[in-house]
């Protein structure tokens, strides 16, 4: 872990550099997989499957079998567990859907703006070690609710789909899985292969080769839109002297859980908080079961004393976290100086696992400096809006004017004819 | 003109191919403007405005004092132009600024949504031969509204910006206007230089240099974020018998005058419309000011006949249009059955040009099919949304049961205990 007072970052313009990298290999083999699965369709794509995740099943896609069994396997009280987020989340993100609105300009000009759901969409869930119900539900919940006509999954597996996952599924209503991953995946999705459609847009996070695939196909007028590049997870904490120091180590360590090139950083102004979150963290350590794991994300990590909560906003602001948690005596008046973070999280009660799993927010969220100017899933993501005007004779007879100079002074005849023409005669 | 039967777009899945090149050499030279920007900073961009631009300016930022001779120099006429399609927009605009909500989505577990706007949105205006104070006023009303704290404008000129377009700044209080154009503007907008700080999103039109600059800024983490990649403009009309061939010809023509790549198609079931078209085109060419310019277009538009209005939306939905004008006798009818479109236009008296300047709809809309998954600027565009959850320890306790099952779903031990840690003793 590495500490830094405030004077060090004024001098040195330290940006909390997060652990990346950019690999040419990955860029190549990605555009290889890309193209093979776009020239050579169900066959590549089965053929990867094989090879890249010993996938040795007969069919691609999930039946509704083992849809079944899925449920049979897991506990009560998982499924209760997930049926519960899945309220949650329904609940808050119930909120999102747009409404459509008209408005009258000018007398005769009507206008509209319409909302309409993207047709189909992609949801990739990496498989794996990785088992992401959770995820599921963060893409099925508002996907759903923005009423899209068909979802998509694509989960990795070698022989069968993590039964949680597979629940997860099936209350969001999500029927359509296929046991594909990586780039392959991407690839299936974006342009489609025998018997399975493309789908107009991409969500989810995943490896490296995911994430290459994921903006080489949206750079591809051919391919389609994806949510954003997601990069390592990323906490920030801002804290006072009446925060709690196991409280910040515990959410330290959560963080750093999710993989060795994720981040937490801690901005305090209470020089006890600083000392005891280094010992807190070192103690909780020891519990771990991954332990030597954590500790390489450690290195990356961050704890920095600052002369007043004012500071740790401006930093907070710059650094523009994923998640960004407020322990201090009255964070909601810290909230309004707060511009740029995915999810915030206020109070001492309010851990980001709190918000990962089951408060009702969406857990995919931007990276990488990426929330100041993106969002994280919303409902919106899943559509798109439509504008629609319809005057009449006299609503255009008012616009005449203003089409007309605007059209002169832009040099665009054709463009004024198309009114006047209108307007003479009957 | 390409005339077109559907039986031949059923057998040969024409696409109604999109103009479009891929352009090695403009990546390139683009990639090295923005990196001698980035190198070099303020002294690469005035290099660059001297030769491309042939900018003979002592300044690159654009004097209160330009402001007042601009608003002296246009007529009153076009000043109330612009005037009143500023209000229309901004009355059409104004319904989409995002409220924040707030939602208890279990006892104890309270989420908002706060939108935030972008801190600096730069906005591209072409300039040269082209005259777009429309253009300004898309970008810049719906930043005002939005609350962005600072609106950059960029526009090349040799000497003087064209004095619509100033005062189309004016109006939306746009105030940081600099002569800049081409990738040197972007580069300078994404990046920043010295005195000119970088902005958050990059919005506007621009020419084939302009929009690969978007395009890799866009890409590159340290850059920043683009509307989307603008491609040559275009419309789809669907007609019946109801419909004024010379009205549809002038839609056409209005269209085409956008640019030697631009596209317009007519989808009719009235054998009389699909005739009188092809004439009025024809006839009305011989009156236009640019016409030799408007025919090069003409080369890749199409009319085409088909047998029912059903089949006509089904073509609309999969070119998803730019522009799609409905002249049939219901119009609103089929407006329910489109789904893929950037504006949409309904009835005889609705020109696209009513939409280009003044109804107050956005003119700026996804072209080249990206409107099956992206919408035109909206207030939306220019600004962020953050969640924000603050949980009570009895919420935290209501939650317990629900992050610890998918926690250990998931593997992720630390991200239960960061919950457990709080529960235990007091």
């Amino acid at each position: 872990m590495n500490t830094i007072t405030i004077t060090e970052i004024r001098e040195n313009g330290c940006r909390f550099p997060r652990p990346s990298e950019k690999n040419t290999l990955v860029k190549n083999t990605v555009k290889d997989i890309l193209r093979t699965v776009r020239q050579e369709g169900r066959e590549a794509v089965i053929s990867f499957s094989r090879r890249f995740d010993m996938n040795e099943r007969e069919y691609l896609r999930v039946s509704d079998e083992e849809f079944r069994e899925a449920e049979k396997e897991i506990s009560l009280e998982l499924k209760n567990a997930i049926q519960q987020a899945y309220t949650n989340i329904l609940t808050y993100h119930n909120r999102q859907k747009p409404e459509s609105y008209t408005v009258e300009t000018m007398p005769g000009v009507m206008c509209q703006r319409i909302f309409r759901p993207l047709d189909s969409v992609g949801l990739y869930i990496p498989g794996g070690t990785a088992v992401l119900p959770s995820t599921v539900l963060m893409l099925g919940v508002p996907a759903q609710i923005a009423g899209c006509r068909r979802i998509v999954l694509c989960t990795p597996a070698a022989k069968n789909v993590n039964p949680a996952v597979l629940y997860a599924a099936s209350v969001c209503g999500i029927k359509e899985v296929y046991t594909v991953g990586g780039a392959q995946a991407v690839g299936m999705l974006a342009y489609g292969v025998e018997g399975i459609p493309s789908v107009e847009k991409i969500f989810g996070p995943g490896n490296q080769f995911v994430t290459e695939a994921k903006i080489q196909v949206s750079s591809d007028p051919d391919g389609c839109a994806i949510d954003m590049p997601a990069g390592p997870s990323e906490v920030m904490i801002i804290a006072d002297e009446s925060a709690r120091a196991n409280y910040i180590a515990a959410d330290f360590l959560a963080q750093l859980e999710h993989g060795f090139d994720s981040q937490a950083i801690l901005i305090t102004d209470s020089s006890r908080i600083y000392k005891e979150v280094q010992i807190e963290i070192e103690r909780q350590l020891q519990f771990l079961p991954r332990a030597e794991y954590v500790r390489g994300s450690l290195q990356h990590s961050y704890l920095v004393k600052v002369d007043s909560l004012n500071e740790a906003v401006e930093i907070a602001n710059d650094y523009a976290a994923e998640h960004l948690i407020i322990q201090t005596t009255k964070p909601e008046e810290l909230l309004d100086k707060i511009y740029n973070a995915g999810s915030v999280f206020l109070g001492d009660y309010t851990p980001e696992s709190a918000g990962d799993y089951a408060s009702g927010t969406n857990h995919s969220l931007p990276t990488s400096g990426y929330a100041k100017a993106f969002s994280g899933v919303t409902v919106e993501a899943f559509g798109k809006f439509m504008s629609v005007q319809q005057i009449t004779r006299e609503g255009l007879s008012n616009l005449e004017p203003v089409i007309s100079a605007l059209a002169d002074a832009e040099n665009l005849f054709a463009h004024k004819n198309a009114v006047l023409i209108r307007l003479e005669g009957k």
